[in-house]
């Protein structure tokens, strides 16, 4: 059927294209008229016939993707990123290039624009995480960047948790200066404790604070929770600048910047706001504003022409098009899903009870679990089979794969992440029960 | 007829998403199996019924787009950035958050992805532009901050042209880097003269060379041709680099960077590749790749970890989803229509003689054209009717609005840019009759 779906897709935007090229008036030569009636009736028939041959290829090259339709996706990072049916949609329609830019006017910048209507999303995005002002960025990691290059100075030292990212990390690098870890405590927690001792350290060696410290809500290993509020107040004493950074929370579960003592958020469009890549969020306090999205001061030196309004480090406007308006088509669904975070949790902590029936399978994210991505240790369970058997550790792969279930790396049988964000119960059901048929395929008890 | 299309892409998408809710095993149940026939019903109705209420919005507050299929666009920046047939398919597939992800093995970097076909398409792109090296980047604007943060040190000079796009002038500005501008001639053109005099007065002045020289081909404001030969000689001869801006000919006409002198060639994909926002290209020399793509250097104090060969300038993975696969899938046409460059600025040519034939016009970009964006000046001609005009300057923008000529800025008679990038013989024609009706109509000889 997704492939049907596919074909008829595919013969309106052919037909789309017939009118682009024959616009304003379509006078269609006799050619065109042909190609035109042609294609409408291969539409018409698309659903009415028996599936033909196989439709794998797009271009030449580029494959159909079908992973969301045919498979339940467990991808650790595509889960909160698959876009909702309006994204889709405005998707087909704000392809091209700049397309959001046909009703830009004075001062000319991209959270100005009120067709289609981004300075109303700004707005709303900003009270959606608590903070005073928001710009969408080109992803999570332009957001670091942002922050460190309006920040941080060559050599100045920024604490990240042991658990960062690696994007928070080389953001940091980037503009020169040095990132330094927060341990974790003995349940791979960062807490205010340790943060504290931290920024004392750095004190010590350096005869200098941090100039930022940055952590994540939940980071992208375990998932597991860290202190934030802890970490805010910390942070607030020694009166060193805050980012929050939230690629695993906003757009899943309610965030309050200003609660929670952030001078920074961050968010990830294609991994948590159903958008496309590369987007992501950077919202800040009326303070940090002036500093982070200072708008740019120099001079032609000959013409004497000055940009104007344009931020500086945000090198003027930013996600111009597609990606922008696909992520703001989500926005309403995502405002209403973060309010159903508690049973996305709840479907999480069903699947790993499920999961943990198997003998020998463990969880290496903290529990219980807090969040729907996980990852688990499966060396006592299916890597023991994974060691005679003749596929070795692609037979985890294969057998999920021949149960529609993608989203494993292949070939790991140790430690995995999966994430079931979004799925609902009926596909959380019958996740459990692809893994405990293998299991009982292969005898584990 | 734009209408039905998008409805019926439209009720594709819903019966798409049914799909990804009941994926794998498509068990419907009672509600979503009546949904699902109502739907596909509703899709064979589409084209046999007379055209009932009119579509305006996608989502409550998201307008459809349908400037492409009922207009003919001018718009200077947005011609070479509508996608192609190809690039649209492949965004209805690969619009999810990481989609290019799927097949992402070690060591782990976007342009190893073999499928979709990536590191392919940037060895084909590295040889598209006649350099070593190439990456997809975040926009143009993104290639300038990479190469600016590269080679510039605070207070370290670039310099740029008085015609300079201002995203190049706030990358450099980003990195607390100063830009000087190259006097024009009197013709409007940047030359190799002008060039290295403008280096010699920045030596006089600070004792150094400029780090950093970067020029358009052709500029936004006039797209006139710039000497970028003699340029890139003069660049030698200093040992500057020299960074050729390709923001108007890369995908549109042929490039071929080397032969230039270029030591970075940067393109932009939403503004002449078909491709959505926001992407661009960076290429470089072997010489350079080693500098601007640098591998991060630093080691977490705490876990020793590194993370390999990640790109510090580049955060890692740049474009991860939808618009970089609908970039590789224009790609083909795009190395295609390189080749037919000159037919495209013919019928620039002929539309601007067209428009010469309506008294007082005026053409502020140099003649002969050699591109198909130009700078139009109609002080003596439509500005005198808007003058007495009710409507003021808007009743030119109205009356091209009537013959559905769209991308004109609202409310200039004075001085304006437009661009018949790609509309073929038929489309050139009849904008070049549009003008002459409106002339005609207010008595314009």
């Amino acid at each position: 059927m997704i492939e049907k779906i596919f074909r008829a897709m595919f013969r309106l935007e052919d037909l789309r294209q017939i009118l682009r090229e024959t616009a304003p008036d379509h006078h269609l030569s006799d050619e065109q008229k042909e190609d035109f009636e042609k294609t409408l009736a291969e539409l018409k028939m698309v659903f009415d016939t028996k599936d033909g041959q196989k439709l794998k290829y797009l271009t030449d090259k580029i494959e159909l993707r079908t992973r969301e339709e045919e498979y339940i996706n467990i991808d650790p990072i595509q889960s909160a990123g698959r876009l909702t049916p309006e994204a889709r949609k405005v998707l087909i329609a704000y392809g091209d290039g700049y397309s959001v830019c046909d009703y830009c006017f004075k001062p000319f910048r991209l959270d100005y624009i009120k067709r289609p209507p981004v300075a109303e999303f700004m707005a709303e995005l900003a009270e959606f995480v608590g903070m005073d002002v928001v710009r969408v960025v080109r992803g999570a990691r332009n957001g670091f960047q942002i922050v460190s290059n309006a920040l941080l100075d060559k050599g100045d030292v920024a604490l990240v948790s042991s658990l960062a990212h690696y994007t928070l990390c080389i953001a940091i690098e980037s503009v020169g200066a040095l990132w330094k870890e927060i341990r974790v405590d003995e349940h791979n927690v960062i807490t205010a404790e340790n943060t504290a001792n931290k920024i004392e350290e750095v004190k010590e060696q350096t005869g200098k604070l941090p100039k930022l410290v940055a952590v994540s809500h939940f980071d992208y290993m375990f998932a597991n929770e860290h202190d934030i509020y802890g970490i805010g107040k910390v942070c607030k004493e020694y009166d060193i600048p805050f980012l929050y950074n939230g690629a695993y929370t906003v757009g899943v579960m309610p965030v309050d910047g200003k609660k929670i003592g952030a001078d920074f958020v961050v968010g990830s469009g294609h991994k948590s706001m159903a958008a496309p890549a590369p987007t992501g969020v950077l919202a800040t306090t009326e303070d940090f504003a002036d500093i982070v999205f200072a708008t740019t001061k120099l001079k032609g030196d000959i013409t004497g022409r000055q940009f104007g309004i344009k931020e500086t480090q945000l090198l003027g406007c930013t996600v111009m098009g597609a990606p922008l308006v696909a992520m703001m088509a989500s926005f309403p669904k995502v405002k209403e899903r973060v309010k159903h975070w508690d049973e996305e949790v709840e479907k999480s902590r069903f699947f790993i009870a499920e999961f943990l029936k198997i003998k020998g399978n463990k969880i290496s994210s903290e529990m219980p679990r807090k969040h729907t991505l996980t990852k688990v240790d499966t060396r006592d369970s299916f890597d023991l089979i994974a060691k005679t058997h003749k596929r070795r550790g692609y037979f985890l792969y294969d057998e999920l794969t021949k149960r529609k279930i993608t989203g494993i790396f292949p070939g790991t049988t140790r430690e995995f992440k999966l994430n079931t964000y979004g799925l609902n119960w009926e596909q959380v059901k019958y996740l459990a029960n692809a893994f405990k048929e293998i299991a009982e395929k292969y005898e584990l008890e």
